[in-house]
């Protein structure tokens, strides 16, 4: 094998969009994790953290170890694998973090070996790192991450995931505040059961947001991202909820929903004046109760993972 | 007022498709109710019966009185109504039978008054009839008797249609076999609360439901169709359920699911051979259980009510 090098970009990713719980992602512009990869002669994994964001030392607990390895299994190879972690989401912060590494790790291996797996095999792949990292294989931040734009995913058995259209002008304004969330615990906190008139609201609301897309009518997508089932305990997580909300839909949002399992929290605009105003009313909600937090104001993303220089 | 007299013909329809339970209905060609309604000077209603179908005599107990009511009443209209039904579908054959009437007379009422209310409140008004007849304000029967086509019910405060593409085509075999199954029975087997797995999985498929028909993908359509809350439950009361499906997907059909809270049964097909071919197994399904039944093969209507001559 002759020695090889790349360098893969993933985005940020939020994995729910309000009504679409474990089933929606849509992928952020310009946010995300660089990862460089080699491959070469030999067998094993090294991984260095250049980020300068803290992530645990023991490759055991990186998520791009089980990814690496799951791609070199389903694909029959063997090789020295050198992984450099150059950029780096901050970790809990509800945007996709571990999905960002994975679907760069899954991406970057399918590219350094010419590309041997399909699109949902690739994000197969980055479901590995979702479970290292959150105890459940989870697409919802995986695929976007690795295929862009908003994915439906159908269902998982077998994987079976839809690209929606993404319509022209969609912004997204993103909020981190530094309140670590975690992602085994956010999902306990949920009941196992949902009444059935929620489930039912739910559904409806999934329907409309995929009819809301398809034909870019969006007051459509701005009802229908209502959550019924995770928000009402998670929003628990994050102070002055629903304060926030009633500011960011005055300004003209369209919905502002919890991001993944949180603590990030995300408002959906179709100009991007509006989106940027409701940024800072979020970054001054979280600093006036004392919490740092980082905003992104961005479109959303219809590219996903790629190789950059 | 001058006497005014019409004619209104109002599809059948299925509920729920499958996965969208509450949420989704589609309107049947060609099967329908055809109702007469006069308007006259004066106060009152009277119904006239003439279908050959039995049907309650006190109009206390027929659907298209709080219809008409309501009509009335948003309006602020009085007038002398007669209705005469001259072709009803078998109520409790679950293709919305008391949908079909109702949508009729709240469609009728409407024409004849000049269309003083818009296409959400005529489903408004033939709601009544269904919340007589099975007791809960449903719109999945009423609103495509009403619109025609398939549509989905994002929410219901307030009521948000929205109604979906149809494929070209896009064909039904519908079997009502002579079993009488009470709505408010079929729903009362319901449990109150959804495993959290099963309502994922469920939104997923209504998600993925919603985009076949939008993109025209009808291998994605059939692999959503699927009911994880419902159905289990409900299949119990149709002899032979399993195997009649696997004979069905067998022969080509894209799915089979039950009508409503059934007994009725349908099957959706992208060919009309195939439709008819899964009429015919549907036949001889029951009738080799000792079971009468009526077949139904259509296209799925673009059409909802309409005036007739």
């Amino acid at each position: 094998m002759k020695k090889k090098k790349i360098r893969v970009f993933a985005p940020a990713s939020i994995a729910n969009l309000g009504c679409g719980f474990d089933v929606m992602g849509l992928a952020l512009d310009e946010v995300g994790d660089i990862l460089e990869i080699s491959v070469d002669d030999g067998d094993g994994l090294e991984i260095r953290n250049e980020s300068g964001v803290p992530l645990p030392e023991d490759p055991e607990l990186n998520v791009v170890t089980p990814v690496i390895r799951k791609f070199l299994e389903i694909t029959g190879n063997k090789a020295m694998v050198r992984v450099r972690i150059c950029q780096k989401i901050y970790p809990g912060s509800g945007i996709g973090s571990s999905s960002a590494s994975s679907a760069a790790a899954a991406y970057g291996m399918n590219e350094l070996f010419g590309c041997p797996l399909g699109e949902e095999e690739v994000v197969l792949c980055a479901m590995e790192g979702e479970n290292l990292a959150s105890g459940g294989y989870h697409a919802d931040n995986a695929a976007p991450a690795v295929m862009g734009g908003i994915i439906l995913i159908r269902g998982y058995e077998p994987l079976d995931l839809v690209k929606l259209p993404v319509p022209g002008n969609f912004y997204c304004a993103v909020v981190h505040p530094h309140l670590t969330v975690n992602t085994k615990e956010a999902r306990n906190i949920l009941p196992r059961e949902v009444p059935m008139h929620a489930a039912i609201r739910q559904w409806g609301n999934v329907g409309g947001l995929v009819a809301g897309l398809y034909s870019g009518n969006i007051g459509l997508i701005g009802r229908a991202m209502e959550d019924h089932v995770a928000e009402p305990y998670r929003k628990a997580f994050i102070p002055g909820f629903d304060e926030l909300r009633a500011a960011l839909m005055q300004a003209g949002a369209l919905a502002m929903n919890i991001a993944g399992s949180g603590p990030s929290v995300f408002a959906l605009a179709d100009r991007q004046d509006i989106a940027q105003k409701a940024g800072n009313l979020m970054d001054a909600h979280f600093r006036s109760r004392g919490i740092d937090a980082e905003v992104y104001v961005v479109k959303v993303s219809n590219k996903g993972a790629k190789l950059i220089a």
